[in-house]
């Protein structure tokens, strides 16, 4: 998506040979006109794919996946990180291990919200070594429902998650492919 | 709004006299036609206050305020709960106090999305003891800048936060107030 290339080339920052910030448009401040670019995107891939719902992560996937939730007309759903409230014990749940932080944290999908029927469309603003996506996986899959695929606004080409997801069947559509980031500079696949 | 406390009405589950769940909905599973005339609502509410920017806090105000932002115009900030690498270190913060879980978390907004001469809209799901919205608004005067209101979808009129936050000199603009939950029914203001 050459939109969304543009804005990485020109306002992402490369911290080190691993972590790029977009801090600026996508996960901390959000440029709400470029992630419903972003939406409408995904929309023209999956269209024809009869999608029931998104699943999504918190926080960053959020309003990626309300983005194109609006397109589809189909409910959203973000999986918690650890226990909440408003998802109960009645749950699915997957351990995800980040690499950044070192830990594994438990994601939860209430039950009532993914149900063997579904079709669902897994999205989220990274795939880096693709931890999380493959337990949003691993959620739809305990409902017995099916992944219609996996949309993913950065990935980065060089980290195992691109690999990872393929080599399970999984449909994976990134809308930027990061070829490598070595000495600051961002090379798109 | 009528279109939500119809919605409220019908689907969402009284726990006891303090708890509402609306995961169903708003914080869990996403109705995103819902959020969307949510956010709708919003900018007919303060589209004529100059907003610059749309503040809230991970995860359940995300999607509302991308939703509302897409009429503003206006970029949308997440305050993070704890740290988080996207935001750094360079950050204004407020402690913010939780009654459910009984415990404070720090929130952090990077000083890169909170300029003095912003406007800004702070928008969430629930209000009701305010210590979230009020640790918002702590960070836009930490910054400088000025609120130009606070939108929240459902508040418990029952619980201070709607009074401490006019206390403050906050326009306060709630799509529905919650009288009671008494015995497990909802009336409304």
């Amino acid at each position: 998506m050459e939109l969304l290339k543009k804005r990485i080339a020109e306002e992402a920052i490369v911290i080190n040979n691993d972590v790029l910030r977009v801090d600026m448009f996508i996960n901390h401040q959000i440029d709400v006109e470029l992630i419903n670019a972003v939406g409408k995107e995904f929309h023209r891939i999956f269209k024809d794919c009869g999608i029931t719902r998104i699943l999504t992560i918190e926080a960053s996937g959020i309003g990626i996946a309300c983005a194109a939730a609006q397109h589809f007309s189909v409910p959203v759903v973000f999986a918690r990180k650890g226990r909440h409230k408003n998802v109960g014990d009645d749950v699915y749940s997957s351990k995800v291990y980040s690499f950044t932080k070192d830990e594994s944290t438990d994601i939860r999908v209430s039950k009532k919200y993914m149900l063997q029927s579904d079709n669902v469309l897994i999205l989220d603003d990274f795939l880096a070594n693709g931890s999380a996506a493959m337990g949003l996986v691993d959620i739809v899959r305990q409902a017995g429902a099916r992944v219609a695929g996996a949309g993913i606004v950065i990935e980065k080409g060089f980290q195992p998650g691109g690999r990872l997801l393929r080599s399970e069947g999984i449909r994976l559509e990134s809308l930027a492919v990061i070829k490598s980031m070595e000495n600051g500079f961002i090379e798109f696949e």
